[in-house]
Protein backbone atom coordinates (compact mmCIF):
# COMPACT_ATOMS: atom_id res chain seq x y z
CA UNK A 1 0.00 0.00 0.00
CA UNK A 2 1.24 3.25 -1.45
CA UNK A 3 0.48 6.04 1.45
CA UNK A 4 0.55 9.98 0.55
CA UNK A 5 2.58 10.77 3.84
CA UNK A 6 5.55 9.47 5.53
CA UNK A 7 4.41 10.06 8.62
CA UNK A 8 0.90 8.10 8.39
CA UNK A 9 3.16 5.63 6.93
CA UNK A 10 4.96 5.76 9.75
CA UNK A 11 1.68 5.24 12.19
CA UNK A 12 0.22 2.40 9.99
CA UNK A 13 3.49 0.50 9.84
CA UNK A 14 3.78 1.39 14.16
CA UNK A 15 -0.11 0.19 14.86
CA UNK A 16 0.19 -3.15 12.71
CA UNK A 17 2.89 -4.10 14.98
CA UNK A 18 -0.19 -4.76 17.25
CA UNK A 19 -1.55 -8.55 17.86
CA UNK A 20 -3.60 -9.55 14.94
CA UNK A 21 -3.56 -5.61 13.32
CA UNK A 22 -2.91 -5.85 9.18
CA UNK A 23 -1.94 -2.99 7.42
CA UNK A 24 -5.73 -2.01 6.31
CA UNK A 25 -6.85 -2.01 10.18
CA UNK A 26 -3.98 0.42 10.84
CA UNK A 27 -4.81 2.49 8.14
CA UNK A 28 -8.44 2.58 9.55
CA UNK A 29 -7.04 3.53 13.13
CA UNK A 30 -4.38 5.81 11.78
CA UNK A 31 -7.41 8.20 9.65
CA UNK A 32 -9.64 7.94 12.65
CA UNK A 33 -7.55 9.22 15.16
CA UNK A 34 -5.84 12.02 12.77
CA UNK A 35 -9.89 13.30 12.80
CA UNK A 36 -10.13 13.26 16.09
CA UNK A 37 -8.88 16.09 18.40
CA UNK A 38 -5.66 16.90 19.79
CA UNK A 39 -5.85 15.91 23.56
CA UNK A 40 -7.75 12.44 23.01
CA UNK A 41 -4.62 11.54 20.67
CA UNK A 42 -2.16 12.89 23.25
CA UNK A 43 -3.99 10.77 26.42
CA UNK A 44 -3.72 7.69 24.12
CA UNK A 45 -0.70 8.25 23.14
CA UNK A 46 0.71 8.53 27.39
CA UNK A 47 -1.79 5.96 28.03
CA UNK A 48 0.18 3.19 26.01
CA UNK A 49 3.63 5.12 27.15
CA UNK A 50 2.50 4.41 30.52
CA UNK A 51 2.15 0.82 29.98
CA UNK A 52 6.03 0.59 29.76
CA UNK A 53 7.05 3.59 32.63
CA UNK A 54 4.55 3.38 35.23
CA UNK A 55 2.97 0.01 34.88
CA UNK A 56 4.69 -2.83 37.72
CA UNK A 57 4.53 -6.34 37.95
CA UNK A 58 3.85 -7.29 41.66
CA UNK A 59 6.54 -8.37 43.78
CA UNK A 60 5.18 -11.79 44.22
CA UNK A 61 2.78 -12.56 42.14
CA UNK A 62 4.31 -10.83 39.07
CA UNK A 63 0.53 -9.82 37.93
CA UNK A 64 0.89 -6.17 36.27
CA UNK A 65 0.30 -3.73 39.57
CA UNK A 66 0.52 0.37 39.71
CA UNK A 67 2.07 -0.97 43.06
CA UNK A 68 5.40 -2.83 44.00
CA UNK A 69 2.97 -5.52 45.77
CA UNK A 70 -0.52 -6.04 44.12
CA UNK A 71 -4.13 -4.95 46.00
CA UNK A 72 -4.76 -8.88 45.83
CA UNK A 73 -1.38 -9.67 47.62
CA UNK A 74 -1.35 -7.37 50.05
CA UNK A 75 -5.03 -7.65 51.29
CA UNK A 76 -5.77 -10.07 54.45
CA UNK A 77 -9.12 -10.69 53.26
CA UNK A 78 -7.84 -13.23 51.14
CA UNK A 79 -7.17 -16.47 52.56
CA UNK A 80 -3.17 -16.27 52.31
CA UNK A 81 -2.26 -19.56 52.64
CA UNK A 82 -3.58 -20.58 48.91
CA UNK A 83 -1.60 -19.72 45.75
CA UNK A 84 -3.29 -20.34 42.22
CA UNK A 85 -0.75 -21.20 39.57
CA UNK A 86 -1.54 -19.73 36.34
CA UNK A 87 -0.09 -18.97 32.92
CA UNK A 88 -0.67 -15.29 32.53
CA UNK A 89 -2.81 -11.89 33.76
CA UNK A 90 -5.78 -12.50 31.61
CA UNK A 91 -5.92 -16.04 33.64
CA UNK A 92 -5.88 -14.04 36.39
CA UNK A 93 -8.84 -11.69 35.22
CA UNK A 94 -10.49 -14.57 34.53
CA UNK A 95 -10.88 -16.66 37.89
CA UNK A 96 -11.05 -12.95 39.39
CA UNK A 97 -14.61 -12.31 36.91
CA UNK A 98 -15.33 -16.07 38.79
CA UNK A 99 -16.02 -14.67 42.20
CA UNK A 100 -15.33 -18.04 43.72
CA UNK A 101 -11.98 -17.96 44.44
CA UNK A 102 -9.93 -15.77 47.61
CA UNK A 103 -6.63 -17.06 47.77
CA UNK A 104 -3.73 -15.57 46.11
CA UNK A 105 -2.40 -16.13 43.08
CA UNK A 106 0.98 -16.55 41.09
CA UNK A 107 1.86 -15.48 37.69
CA UNK A 108 4.47 -17.82 35.59
CA UNK A 109 4.56 -15.75 32.65
CA UNK A 110 3.91 -18.87 29.96
CA UNK A 111 4.19 -22.46 30.39
CA UNK A 112 7.11 -24.62 29.46
CA UNK A 113 7.63 -25.24 25.90
CA UNK A 114 10.56 -26.12 24.06
CA UNK A 115 9.76 -25.63 20.91
CA UNK A 116 9.03 -22.11 21.61
CA UNK A 117 12.20 -22.24 23.45
CA UNK A 118 10.24 -21.46 27.07
CA UNK A 119 12.24 -23.33 29.59
CA UNK A 120 11.70 -23.47 33.40
CA UNK A 121 13.91 -20.77 33.78
CA UNK A 122 12.32 -18.52 31.28
CA UNK A 123 9.13 -18.34 33.60
CA UNK A 124 8.34 -17.68 36.97
CA UNK A 125 9.34 -20.85 39.10
CA UNK A 126 12.08 -20.28 41.30
CA UNK A 127 10.09 -16.91 42.74
CA UNK A 128 6.85 -19.67 43.10
CA UNK A 129 9.39 -21.97 45.20
CA UNK A 130 10.78 -18.89 46.93
CA UNK A 131 7.41 -17.62 48.22
CA UNK A 132 6.84 -21.69 49.88
CA UNK A 133 10.30 -21.68 51.43
CA UNK A 134 10.42 -18.01 53.04
CA UNK A 135 6.91 -17.74 53.86
CA UNK A 136 7.04 -14.39 52.07
CA UNK A 137 4.66 -12.78 51.54
CA UNK A 138 2.34 -15.47 53.68
CA UNK A 139 3.22 -18.85 54.36
CA UNK A 140 1.58 -21.31 51.61
CA UNK A 141 -0.28 -24.25 52.66
CA UNK A 142 -1.89 -25.32 48.88
CA UNK A 143 -0.93 -24.63 45.77
CA UNK A 144 -3.81 -24.46 42.69
CA UNK A 145 -2.08 -25.24 39.62
CA UNK A 146 -4.73 -23.44 37.21
CA UNK A 147 -2.11 -24.20 33.64
CA UNK A 148 -3.92 -24.83 30.26
CA UNK A 149 -4.58 -28.59 29.31
CA UNK A 150 -2.37 -28.30 27.08
CA UNK A 151 1.03 -30.75 25.98
CA UNK A 152 2.50 -27.53 27.16
CA UNK A 153 0.72 -27.23 30.44
CA UNK A 154 0.69 -30.94 31.32
CA UNK A 155 4.40 -30.58 31.16
CA UNK A 156 4.67 -27.51 32.81
CA UNK A 157 1.71 -28.96 35.99
CA UNK A 158 4.69 -32.22 35.72
CA UNK A 159 7.21 -30.39 36.33
CA UNK A 160 5.95 -27.62 39.01
CA UNK A 161 4.17 -30.81 41.08
CA UNK A 162 7.63 -32.71 41.74
CA UNK A 163 9.22 -29.41 42.77
CA UNK A 164 6.41 -28.70 45.26
CA UNK A 165 6.16 -32.34 46.55
CA UNK A 166 9.60 -32.48 48.58
CA UNK A 167 8.11 -28.66 49.75
CA UNK A 168 5.59 -30.26 51.91
CA UNK A 169 2.34 -28.16 50.39
CA UNK A 170 -0.97 -29.72 49.36
CA UNK A 171 -0.88 -29.81 45.56
CA UNK A 172 -4.29 -29.64 43.29
CA UNK A 173 -5.99 -28.36 40.19
CA UNK A 174 -8.53 -27.54 38.60
CA UNK A 175 -11.67 -29.58 37.99
CA UNK A 176 -11.78 -31.20 34.56
CA UNK A 177 -15.45 -32.38 33.15
CA UNK A 178 -18.77 -31.61 30.79
CA UNK A 179 -18.62 -27.43 31.13
CA UNK A 180 -22.29 -26.22 32.34
CA UNK A 181 -24.50 -25.87 29.82
CA UNK A 182 -23.19 -28.04 27.12
CA UNK A 183 -24.28 -31.47 26.24
CA UNK A 184 -22.68 -35.00 26.70
CA UNK A 185 -23.40 -35.81 22.82
CA UNK A 186 -21.11 -32.83 21.55
CA UNK A 187 -18.59 -33.08 24.57
CA UNK A 188 -15.03 -34.59 23.49
CA UNK A 189 -14.43 -37.61 24.86
CA UNK A 190 -11.56 -37.30 27.04
CA UNK A 191 -12.92 -33.97 28.92
CA UNK A 192 -15.95 -37.24 29.10
CA UNK A 193 -13.82 -39.80 30.36
CA UNK A 194 -12.12 -37.60 32.84
CA UNK A 195 -15.35 -36.63 34.09
CA UNK A 196 -17.07 -40.04 34.79
CA UNK A 197 -13.50 -40.85 36.34
CA UNK A 198 -13.37 -37.68 38.88
CA UNK A 199 -17.38 -37.92 39.53
CA UNK A 200 -18.40 -36.22 42.40
CA UNK A 201 -21.16 -36.16 45.00
CA UNK A 202 -24.54 -35.10 43.91
CA UNK A 203 -25.68 -32.09 45.22
CA UNK A 204 -29.66 -32.38 45.96
CA UNK B 1 -14.40 -5.71 33.32
CA UNK B 2 -12.32 -5.55 36.31
CA UNK B 3 -8.33 -4.73 35.45
CA UNK B 4 -6.04 -4.96 38.63
CA UNK B 5 -4.40 -1.46 37.92
CA UNK B 6 -5.09 1.51 36.58
CA UNK B 7 -2.94 2.39 34.55
CA UNK B 8 -3.75 -0.72 32.34
CA UNK B 9 -7.41 0.46 32.51
CA UNK B 10 -6.27 3.74 31.18
CA UNK B 11 -4.67 1.87 28.30
CA UNK B 12 -7.42 -0.22 27.74
CA UNK B 13 -10.08 2.65 27.66
CA UNK B 14 -7.96 4.99 25.36
CA UNK B 15 -7.04 1.44 22.72
CA UNK B 16 -10.69 0.68 22.89
CA UNK B 17 -11.93 4.05 21.35
CA UNK B 18 -10.37 2.59 18.28
CA UNK B 19 -12.98 2.19 15.51
CA UNK B 20 -14.10 -1.63 15.81
CA UNK B 21 -11.57 -2.25 18.64
CA UNK B 22 -13.44 -3.77 21.81
CA UNK B 23 -12.70 -4.07 25.58
CA UNK B 24 -11.11 -7.30 24.67
CA UNK B 25 -9.10 -6.31 21.84
CA UNK B 26 -8.17 -3.19 23.41
CA UNK B 27 -6.91 -5.30 26.25
CA UNK B 28 -4.90 -7.69 24.25
CA UNK B 29 -3.22 -4.86 22.77
CA UNK B 30 -2.60 -3.07 26.00
CA UNK B 31 -0.79 -6.72 27.18
CA UNK B 32 1.23 -7.09 23.87
CA UNK B 33 2.69 -3.53 24.29
CA UNK B 34 3.38 -4.33 27.95
CA UNK B 35 5.90 -7.02 27.21
CA UNK B 36 7.36 -5.20 24.27
CA UNK B 37 10.71 -3.58 24.53
CA UNK B 38 10.33 0.46 25.33
CA UNK B 39 11.96 2.21 22.27
CA UNK B 40 9.13 -0.35 19.87
CA UNK B 41 6.71 1.67 22.80
CA UNK B 42 7.62 4.92 22.79
CA UNK B 43 8.02 4.56 18.88
CA UNK B 44 4.85 3.79 18.62
CA UNK B 45 3.40 6.39 20.79
CA UNK B 46 5.07 9.08 18.87
CA UNK B 47 4.00 7.60 15.58
CA UNK B 48 0.21 8.11 16.86
CA UNK B 49 0.82 11.90 18.33
CA UNK B 50 2.32 12.84 14.86
CA UNK B 51 -0.83 12.36 13.18
CA UNK B 52 -1.87 15.09 15.17
CA UNK B 53 1.62 17.22 15.02
CA UNK B 54 2.97 16.90 12.14
CA UNK B 55 0.99 15.61 9.37
CA UNK B 56 -0.69 18.47 7.03
CA UNK B 57 -3.45 18.28 4.55
CA UNK B 58 -2.54 19.78 1.55
CA UNK B 59 -3.84 23.12 0.79
CA UNK B 60 -5.22 22.56 -2.69
CA UNK B 61 -6.90 18.77 -2.41
CA UNK B 62 -7.01 18.31 1.02
CA UNK B 63 -5.31 14.51 0.90
CA UNK B 64 -2.54 14.11 4.18
CA UNK B 65 0.41 15.05 3.08
CA UNK B 66 3.65 15.76 4.83
CA UNK B 67 4.29 19.47 3.31
CA UNK B 68 1.82 22.21 2.83
CA UNK B 69 1.21 21.03 -0.94
CA UNK B 70 1.37 17.32 -1.74
CA UNK B 71 3.10 15.75 -3.99
CA UNK B 72 0.03 14.88 -6.71
CA UNK B 73 -0.64 18.90 -6.48
CA UNK B 74 3.01 20.20 -7.09
CA UNK B 75 4.17 17.29 -9.97
CA UNK B 76 4.23 18.33 -13.18
CA UNK B 77 4.04 14.82 -14.14
CA UNK B 78 0.39 14.95 -13.56
CA UNK B 79 -2.10 15.88 -16.12
CA UNK B 80 -3.31 18.91 -14.32
CA UNK B 81 -6.29 20.35 -15.83
CA UNK B 82 -8.09 17.08 -14.33
CA UNK B 83 -9.76 16.83 -10.44
CA UNK B 84 -11.12 13.84 -9.07
CA UNK B 85 -13.40 14.68 -6.69
CA UNK B 86 -13.20 11.95 -3.93
CA UNK B 87 -15.37 11.49 -0.30
CA UNK B 88 -11.86 10.91 1.68
CA UNK B 89 -8.05 10.09 1.81
CA UNK B 90 -8.61 6.27 1.49
CA UNK B 91 -9.92 6.54 -1.90
CA UNK B 92 -7.47 8.52 -3.57
CA UNK B 93 -5.33 5.68 -2.31
CA UNK B 94 -7.50 3.27 -4.09
CA UNK B 95 -7.75 5.52 -7.35
CA UNK B 96 -3.88 5.62 -7.57
CA UNK B 97 -3.29 1.83 -6.66
CA UNK B 98 -5.10 1.38 -10.11
CA UNK B 99 -2.03 3.51 -11.52
CA UNK B 100 -4.70 4.16 -14.28
CA UNK B 101 -5.18 8.06 -13.35
CA UNK B 102 -2.60 10.92 -13.89
CA UNK B 103 -4.73 14.05 -12.99
CA UNK B 104 -5.21 15.66 -9.79
CA UNK B 105 -7.53 15.07 -6.69
CA UNK B 106 -9.93 16.54 -4.42
CA UNK B 107 -10.94 15.17 -1.19
CA UNK B 108 -14.56 16.63 0.52
CA UNK B 109 -14.13 14.66 4.02
CA UNK B 110 -17.14 13.63 3.46
CA UNK B 111 -20.69 13.41 1.62
CA UNK B 112 -23.87 15.51 2.01
CA UNK B 113 -25.65 13.86 5.13
CA UNK B 114 -28.71 15.54 6.35
CA UNK B 115 -29.23 12.73 8.55
CA UNK B 116 -25.65 12.92 10.23
CA UNK B 117 -25.70 16.76 10.29
CA UNK B 118 -23.41 16.67 7.21
CA UNK B 119 -24.24 19.88 5.04
CA UNK B 120 -22.52 21.87 2.13
CA UNK B 121 -20.23 23.88 4.84
CA UNK B 122 -18.65 20.99 6.17
CA UNK B 123 -17.10 19.52 2.90
CA UNK B 124 -14.38 20.83 0.93
CA UNK B 125 -16.77 22.57 -1.77
CA UNK B 126 -16.05 26.21 -1.50
CA UNK B 127 -12.23 25.09 -1.72
CA UNK B 128 -12.97 23.00 -4.99
CA UNK B 129 -14.78 26.00 -6.23
CA UNK B 130 -12.11 28.01 -5.94
CA UNK B 131 -9.79 25.70 -7.65
CA UNK B 132 -11.84 26.11 -10.73
CA UNK B 133 -12.59 30.15 -10.64
CA UNK B 134 -9.18 30.86 -9.66
CA UNK B 135 -7.11 28.12 -12.00
CA UNK B 136 -4.71 28.17 -8.80
CA UNK B 137 -2.85 25.48 -8.64
CA UNK B 138 -3.40 24.74 -12.43
CA UNK B 139 -6.44 25.38 -14.34
CA UNK B 140 -9.24 22.82 -14.39
CA UNK B 141 -10.79 21.65 -17.48
CA UNK B 142 -12.70 18.59 -16.46
CA UNK B 143 -13.69 17.36 -13.06
CA UNK B 144 -14.19 13.31 -12.19
CA UNK B 145 -16.98 12.82 -9.71
CA UNK B 146 -15.88 9.53 -7.75
CA UNK B 147 -18.16 9.43 -5.02
CA UNK B 148 -19.82 6.88 -3.86
CA UNK B 149 -23.21 5.19 -5.50
CA UNK B 150 -25.62 5.65 -2.22
CA UNK B 151 -28.44 8.25 -1.54
CA UNK B 152 -25.39 10.45 0.20
CA UNK B 153 -23.31 10.66 -2.80
CA UNK B 154 -25.69 10.89 -5.13
CA UNK B 155 -27.26 14.37 -3.61
CA UNK B 156 -23.95 15.13 -3.40
CA UNK B 157 -22.95 14.82 -6.96
CA UNK B 158 -26.26 16.25 -8.05
CA UNK B 159 -25.40 19.64 -5.94
CA UNK B 160 -21.62 19.28 -6.92
CA UNK B 161 -23.16 19.42 -10.88
CA UNK B 162 -25.52 22.45 -9.99
CA UNK B 163 -22.24 24.24 -9.24
CA UNK B 164 -20.20 23.12 -11.47
CA UNK B 165 -22.03 23.47 -14.61
CA UNK B 166 -22.03 27.76 -14.13
CA UNK B 167 -18.12 27.44 -14.43
CA UNK B 168 -17.75 25.83 -17.71
CA UNK B 169 -16.06 22.85 -16.56
CA UNK B 170 -16.89 19.33 -18.11
CA UNK B 171 -18.30 17.04 -15.56
CA UNK B 172 -17.42 13.70 -15.56
CA UNK B 173 -18.49 10.43 -13.58
CA UNK B 174 -17.29 6.73 -13.29
CA UNK B 175 -18.21 4.29 -15.24
CA UNK B 176 -20.70 1.97 -13.43
CA UNK B 177 -21.76 -1.58 -14.95
CA UNK B 178 -20.81 -5.41 -13.86
CA UNK B 179 -17.31 -6.08 -12.18
CA UNK B 180 -14.82 -7.57 -13.91
CA UNK B 181 -14.99 -11.43 -12.81
CA UNK B 182 -18.38 -11.40 -11.88
CA UNK B 183 -21.17 -13.48 -13.40
CA UNK B 184 -24.43 -11.37 -14.68
CA UNK B 185 -26.53 -13.84 -12.80
CA UNK B 186 -25.25 -12.51 -9.49
CA UNK B 187 -25.34 -8.97 -10.36
CA UNK B 188 -28.09 -6.56 -9.11
CA UNK B 189 -30.46 -5.49 -11.43
CA UNK B 190 -30.21 -1.83 -11.16
CA UNK B 191 -25.79 -2.21 -12.13
CA UNK B 192 -26.71 -4.78 -14.28
CA UNK B 193 -29.55 -2.29 -16.19
CA UNK B 194 -27.47 0.85 -16.26
CA UNK B 195 -24.33 -1.28 -18.12
CA UNK B 196 -26.67 -2.07 -20.47
CA UNK B 197 -27.81 1.52 -20.79
CA UNK B 198 -24.23 2.85 -21.19
CA UNK B 199 -23.02 0.21 -23.13
CA UNK B 200 -19.58 0.69 -24.99
CA UNK B 201 -17.93 -0.01 -28.19
CA UNK B 202 -16.83 -4.16 -27.67
CA UNK B 203 -12.72 -3.65 -28.35
CA UNK B 204 -11.41 -6.94 -30.18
Amino acid sequence: MDLPSRILQEAVDQLATLPGVGKRSALRYALHLMKEDEQHVRDLSEAIMHLKTHLHHCRYCHNVSDTEVCPICSSEKRQRGIVCVVENVQDVMAIENTQQYRGLYHVLGGVISPIDGIGVHDLEIASLLRRIETGDPAPVEEVVLALPTTMEGDTTNYYLNRQLQPLGVRVTTLARGVAVGDSLEYTDEITLGRSILHRIPFEG
